[in-house]
């Protein structure tokens, strides 16, 4: 397996756009498009937010089906909290993709992302879709990345490729997200293509199975997404024999290819976590069981006063442990151990002194990684986030409807 | 009822002194202390948190005593994370008050807040222990509740009196809290006193009850610290019927005085919220159960996003009806209503398209509520809390260990 450049387009068979409908004010492409040039096998999954919108409620027929040939997002506009006009807006913005495609309109998945409560602008939708299946191309990749960002402040994309079964298979993932962060399954909007072919009950299993160790493992804010969703397509024509199930020769090596792209996506989205100076790996180990690991990590990594804490480059363990503590896992408190970039600063339950000079080029870095061994039993989690900053507030208290 | 100026020393029989013992490096009041002329009968609730501080373990013993008679209490120093050593101190912390004041050891509470981890300089509080014994006094009250601040900006007090059963009670409280105030049964340090005769059994579930409708209503960012506290001492001396359970002629009356100090107490601690410009009262109504309501509440007044919109004064009502998605509170998408400050903005799950200009006074405000209906009961619950500020960051990023 290794990582190469690329985009969604990477993976044969695949087309994309990414163009300029008009939402957003500053002009910046805000309509992305992809298109498989054959069916290809589907798996999705949404936000679990009962706010859910429009295009989510869309998706989820879509992805009852076994297969699926496009995907078309914009970003500007989030169509939620938009009622019947809402849904019926979504389901235009996929018919009119789907005539323009040629293709059944329960081929195409809809995205949408941006301020909630506001009607999509549909002259401007529909102008943006236009352009776009005229501009689909295999260059099309790294605009359709560009078209999905809000408050984003790099391009998130990712691609691994592997030989499987002796053939060349390749994953292809971009990502969105900066706020509005937090996992309940698929977190903000992400699209991965792949050129395996897989069986379409299979793909939805891992895809569930992927999210859950990736994008549901990183929090910037709390703040789960009315829109939040993450799109697979598998068309095939990598040419391997067919992955059936998880005993299948080639399971293993397929899924080590998708949760690798996912994974990279994931930590992008922590390092580009609104405001963020610093990104923050919180490893929790010593948990009773896998579920009360990654309570302890994200009770952590969702703390203000850690957040806080790490932005001002203050080694403040007790608001670690305060955070672990009152996270509802079980812990040994006079057993608990705490490092910071590799130091223990906590042995025991009981402050290590070590000095503020040996600790400050470690708080001074931008990727800290901590680590608290609860002392209650073998699980472990890593949960990926970011620190709390002045820009943060600028950029959430500015960032009007 | 009514309100009337006063300390912890306004109930008959109470002395109170705040001094400084050198802990705080500012060199303000750090070491406070309240006494009960006679037995107290003493209620109190503690922290959850599994990292509980020294202080808090002893005093779980001492609550299960019927009666108490001294509050001795440091700011600077947490004494949490101190492992047998720290349990040690806090116990001599107890026993050297216990002996100056001649009174038995296990009727004495004590509590600390400030730095996590550290250990308490003993020589220092033995210091101010001492001058506290000498200077209690019924002019007290004002230095005590001074010496138990640290981030607050304001001393938090409130003192209600009423005739009951034909006799003048008067229920006293002081609270410290900025940060780490989450709640989880009490939050934070508060102290009430009062002069009523109330039997220990029931004053103990008077104060869980009270805890759980004022202090376990209020949220800052989240953090439910290790060291929080709220103990109330009864001593009797306005001669009133001893009220025995909640069937006694008198007994409502006293919770209401008592609920009238705790929940006054409580929205202070929202007002000065570490770095708060507004203050925010979140409403939930419409919800299934009490439970959901304030869970609804509770994730609004928590979210980032939230608080950071209102700081920008901005009335971004889709963070809210997010939060509520989110939260894991039943609700009918199609059927929420949501008000800021009387102006409904959300009907049926729509934008109202209210304009800006007629939102901006009230955004403008430095008392805001808002109201969300969520369509799925008759339950409703009320959250106190505060914005989310540049100044917050500061505070927690600066306020170093």
């Amino acid at each position: 397996m290794k990582k190469i450049d690329g985009w969604l387009t990477a993976p044969q068979g695949f087309v994309a756009a990414g163009v300029t409908a008009g939402l957003k004010v500053s002009g910046k492409p805000d309509l992305a498009m992809v298109f498989s040039k054959v069916p290809a096998a589907c798996g999705a999954v949404f936000t679990q937010n009962k706010m859910c919108a429009a295009p989510v409620l869309v998706d989820r027929e879509v992805n009852k089906n076994d297969y699926a040939r496009a995907i078309v997002a914009n970003s500007g506009c989030a169509n939620a909290c938009t009622g019947l006009k809402g849904l019926a807006d979504a389901r235009e913005m996929q018919s009119y993709t789907a005539g323009l495609l040629n293709i059944n309109v329960n081929d195409v998945f809809v995205c949408s992302t941006g301020v909630i409560g506001a009607f999509m602008p549909m002259d401007k939708i529909r102008k943006g879709i236009k352009i776009a299946t005229e501009q689909l191309s295999i260059d099309g990749g790294k605009n359709c990345a560009e078209a999905v960002q809000t408050t984003d402040t790099f391009i998130k994309h990712s691609v691994y490729e592997a030989e499987i079964g002796g053939k060349k298979i390749t994953v292809a993932g971009i990502a969105k997200g900066a706020g509005m962060i937090h996992p309940n399954m698929a977190t903000m909007l992400t699209f991965l293509t792949t050129d395996a072919a897989v069986t379409p009950v299979l793909l939805k299993r891992m895809v569930k199975s992927a999210a859950d160790k990736s994008f549901n493992m990183v929090v910037v804010d709390g703040d789960t997404s009315t829109n939040d969703s993450m799109i697979v397509l598998a068309n095939g024509m990598a040419g391997n024999d067919l992955i059936t199930d998880e005993k299948h020769p080639d399971y293993q090596a397929f899924y080590d290819l998708l949760l690798a792209v996912a994974v990279d996506l994931a930590k992008m989205i922590a390092h580009d976590g609104e405001g963020a100076t610093k990104y923050l790996e919180v490893n929790v180990v010593g948990a009773k069981n896998f579920a009360e690991a990654k309570i302890a990590a994200m009770a952590i990594a969702k703390s203000p006063l850690v957040k806080t804490a790490f932005f001002g480059e203050d080694p403040n363990w007790g608001r670690i442990v305060c955070a672990a503590g009152y996270s509802g896992a079980e812990m040994i408190a006079e057993k608990v151990n705490l490092s910071i970039g590799g130091i223990r600063l906590v042995e025991n339950g009981l402050n290590c002194n070590v000095s503020l000079e040996k600790l400050k080029p470690i708080m001074a870095e931008k990727e800290i990684s901590m680590a608290i061994d609860l002392a209650a039993g073998d699980a472990k989690a890593t949960v990926w986030t970011c620190d709390f900053s002045y820009e943060y507030v600028k950029i959430n208290g500015e960032y009007h409807t």
